[in-house]
């Protein structure tokens, strides 16, 4: 499934946007949930049925959503289901289980759906680059698309009602990916991260909430819904990523000027290993790939291009290598032609 | 001081002899002292002076040795007394301290003197390869020249008379250094240091007496002095470094069978840091050299011949790249111009 996807870029990987250097992508999320039937977590089989087919007669009824697909989750293979996490497209909460479950990707996966996650429609925008009011809007057109056709669950005290509490309001999450290596290598990061937090955004890892860093790339995101404006949230949003991209440019420039060819050489070294490697795994690209993206950022290396740099990046997931390269592989096997890909990818760039 | 050397490969590391790739280099020292003059440590300077002296023209009376050089050790900068200690001409003891003590170098390095070290003279002979019974030989002829002027300390029941008692008897010190990375990668090495202990033989690491394993290179040398001919010795040691070659041959063919991508992944990274750093340290350059030398004793890679290996492992050294590169540095220029040198010394190779 999926081969369509596999051979370009994933929406939050093209390089495109602004500061798309060190801002990797942005990210709507709008929780929503059609009035007088109960939250997925709740709803019998039938009801969770009916939501598929409401959400699919939206889908068809709205010219700028039916060019996209719905995907019933059952039908999906677990590789494919890796692989979708992978893209961003859809929570690794969603894939898990697969009852009653279905999935709208657009045609050009800014925009994706998931239905009967935790709650009936989980709108998502996506889009390269520090583009958070754009990404908003495009999530705001498709809340307003379905809405023609659904009636959502609305409280004109509380706003949008969700499955969880804490989504309740605008039921609006808005995020960035940012890569931070500068902070990390000069220790500031901790005090960002604590700065960040007082100011109500929260600070995450690769995939969301619980899991690791993994290649200076930080997930920052909105953490209340409730009481203020889908567009106050936005501006803040905005507002605090340029603050952090202008920290993350100083500190990169005291690197530059106190430890010059210990940060080149971090990146020469990266880029050493992974012309030479015959064994890797997907965090060591990651990792890697984090020295490369900073060295192309301050002009150290530019024999690669930002697009190859993420190519590789999503390659290197395994089931994106997987569906890549076509062959289903245990970790070991994987590692070994992850090493030869990168090998190539990087031959034919310089 | 010694320009003229550092232009070639130490006579240890011309990559000639048999088994070269496994064992670098073969060496015998002869303890000596002269009758009727104290040991060096308890004669006094007009003494000391004496023995110099006396060696001095032993050498200039011999046809076979007048074509080398007497260096009086206050006259050696620092700088190059570290170069002659990395170069295997004299040992660390030797350059602790400079009153009155002396030093020959034969024309092609293969034979040198120190005068007033422990004894009056230690002779060296240093071969590269296996090559012990040709390198005894050659220590021995020294040993037939300097007696032709000389009457050394001999007991016809102890044998030679020395400062230390464990070296009385032969006198003689013959060792190989050695490259055991196999050994090391399948955790066999210390199994085989206890066995070869258990044989009356000495295993430490690459300077000597004391100092760490570097680089998988070890030195093995007999503990005994006394009590058996040098020819014994000799043949002993040979015959124990034969089966050391194979053990480890045997660890190689084992690592390929069982591990061949994970040993291919360690050498061509190794490859690959030291085509990329912009910072590296003279320890780091031994141990990736070690892979690259396995790595072309097991064919993984043919790009590097054996005699660049070497070159880049004795120019690497901390006086020898200061000498190299005609400039006193501190620590960290000289990682950063190490860096520069080994890159252009491996680009130009492929």
């Amino acid at each position: 499934m999926f081969e369509e996807l596999i051979k370009k870029p994933a929406a939050w990987l093209t390089g495109e946007g602004k500061n798309s250097e060190i801002v990797l992508s942005s990210r709507v999320r709008l929780a929503r949930n059609i009035s007088s039937i109960p939250f997925p977590s709740v709803a019998i089989p039938e009801e969770r049925e009916k939501i598929i087919s409401f959400v699919n007669k939206a889908v068809q009824k709205s010219s700028f959503l039916n060019g996209g697909k719905v995907h019933n989750s059952s039908e999906i293979p677990k590789l494919d289901k890796d692989f979708l996490v992978e893209r961003h497209l859809v929570s690794p909460e969603f894939m898990r289980g697969s009852n009653n479950k279905a999935l709208y990707i657009g045609e050009e996966e800014k925009i994706s759906l998931m239905i009967n996650e935790e709650d009936h429609v989980r709108i998502q925008a996506l889009n390269s680059g520090l583009e958070i009011k754009s990404t908003f809007e495009l999530a705001d057109k498709v809340d307003t698309e379905l809405s023609n056709t659904l009636e959502f669950n609305f409280d004109p005290d509380f706003g949008y009602l969700t499955s969880c509490p804490t989504n309740a309001g605008t039921g609006m999450r808005a995020s960035v990916l940012i890569h931070l290596p500068g902070l990390v290598l000069t220790k500031e990061i901790e005090n960002v991260i604590s700065q960040v937090t007082k100011l109500g955004l929260t600070v995450r890892g690769f995939y969301g909430e619980g899991s690791d860093v993994l290649g200076n790339l930080f997930q920052i995101s909105n953490q209340t819904t409730l009481g203020k404006s889908e567009e106050d949230l936005i501006e803040s949003l905005e507002k605090v990523t340029n603050q952090i991209i202008e920290y993350e440019n100083n500190s990169r420039k005291t690197l530059y000027s106190e430890a010059k060819e210990q940060i080149e050489d971090k990146i020469w070294r990266a880029f050493g290993i992974l012309r030479s490697a015959r064994v890797i795994t997907s965090t060591e690209v990651t990792n890697l790939l984090s020295a490369l993206r900073l060295g192309l950022g301050m002009g150290t290396i530019k024999e690669i291009p930002l697009g190859l740099i993420n190519q590789i990046l999503l390659i290197s997931f395994p089931a994106h290598l997987q569906k890549y390269l076509n062959k289903e592989m245990e970790p070991n096997e994987r590692d070994i032609l992850r090493a030869e890909l990168i090998r190539e990818k990087l031959k034919s760039s310089i």
